[in-house]
């Protein structure tokens, strides 16, 4: 019988255009060959709740919608999540992998909006405590070879994908500051092609289930 | 002309069965008869995306919902609702007239469900600063009796109304203990009967207009 193991909670970031659905799916290919049972979550949302209130804050409301308000309903959705969730799933040795984490609204409401960190990480404090990733993967890009690829996917833009080319600059920068301070923050650079960034992502999650043995 | 006057924010407080309704229609007559423009509010909700939390917070979830979650739900709510709503209106000089504030976070999820003050301070401020009604009745009764109320009414109950009755005597606790500290919060003997009650209202109410000049 096999030694019983604790799960993982590995989290792909970045901005749109990033590849953040490529990764995912060379993450989730990577530990399925290693034999582990994997779930993935997306955040907002990943509950019922959850889902409700990611529905709530991504609509197009005619109201003005504070900064506040973004960052609260994302800490509730988060509180959801990682209780009901990610903390029983990784308690059974589940791996789950994240389709975005905390590490977003640093970059997006922190560095994009100009919420304070100070605000954030109280508010983060309050909804999940010390609760992180066990590795995040930061798929380092800029907005112009982002947008570049999200327009050829033609994809439907929401509220986030309408704002500029600025705000994303401050969003990226806003990754790369916390990626510095953060040694389980791999910064993957996602300008290269499809096939070299699936292979530095397995040959750095290789390393990574090496490291706990 | 008349000298244009700043509005006011009048706010109705209680537990279920406590008469807050029929306070309302109280405040909103004497206010009309004296000739001020009345708007009213709920909490949570009140605008669009505030409806959309408030639907979210009452639904009768499988999941856990956690305090947090009810806590940044409701702040999320009360931040969009002060800002696009009660503000704007006071600074036409509308009298508006709320039921349910901030008090109510207080009572039911720090008094009722044990969230601690401090958690809940911290939220407030982040989500509405220092603002709070100029007024506030707090109408008061035993549980036991609120009950029997609602039971004569036969109204629909939702997740709150489910709740048992002693957590309603920590409510009223925590709502008695932050009128002890609090002048603008005016304690109502909610079991006299209805003319009672509305005539100690608007006696207040003319003490309250009379005391702005």
């Amino acid at each position: 019988m096999e030694k019983s193991q604790k799960g993982a909670f590995i989290v792909l970031e970045g901005i749109e255009g990033a590849g953040k659905s490529t990764a995912l799916r060379a993450v989730t290919a990577f530990l399925e060959e290693s034999g582990k049972k994997v779930l993935h979550t997306r955040e907002p949302g990943g509950t019922p709740l959850a889902e409700e209130l990611r529905n709530a804050i991504k609509h197009e409301w005619q109201e003005k919608v504070l900064p506040v308000t973004e960052i609260f309903v994302m800490y509730a959705s988060r509180a959801q999540l990682v209780e009901n969730v990610i903390r029983p799933a990784l308690s059974e040795g589940t791996f789950v992998v994240g389709d975005r984490h905390d590490l977003s609204t640093v970059a997006y409401q922190g560095g994009g909006r100009g919420v304070s960190l100070e605000v954030i990480r109280s508010a983060k404090n309050m909804a999940i405590g010390d609760f992180r990733p066990d590795l995040t993967f930061l798929l380092d890009i800029s907005p112009e070879q982002g947008f570049e690829r999200v327009r050829k996917r033609a994809e439907a833009s929401d509220r986030f994908e309408n704002e500029r080319l600025e705000f994303f600059r401050r969003v990226r920068k806003a990754y790369l500051d916390a990626a510095r301070d953060d040694s389980s923050i791999e910064v993957i650079d996602a300008s290269r092609t499809e096939s070299e960034v699936t292979a530095d992502i397995r040959q750095r999650l290789e390393v990574f289930l090496c490291s706990r043995g």
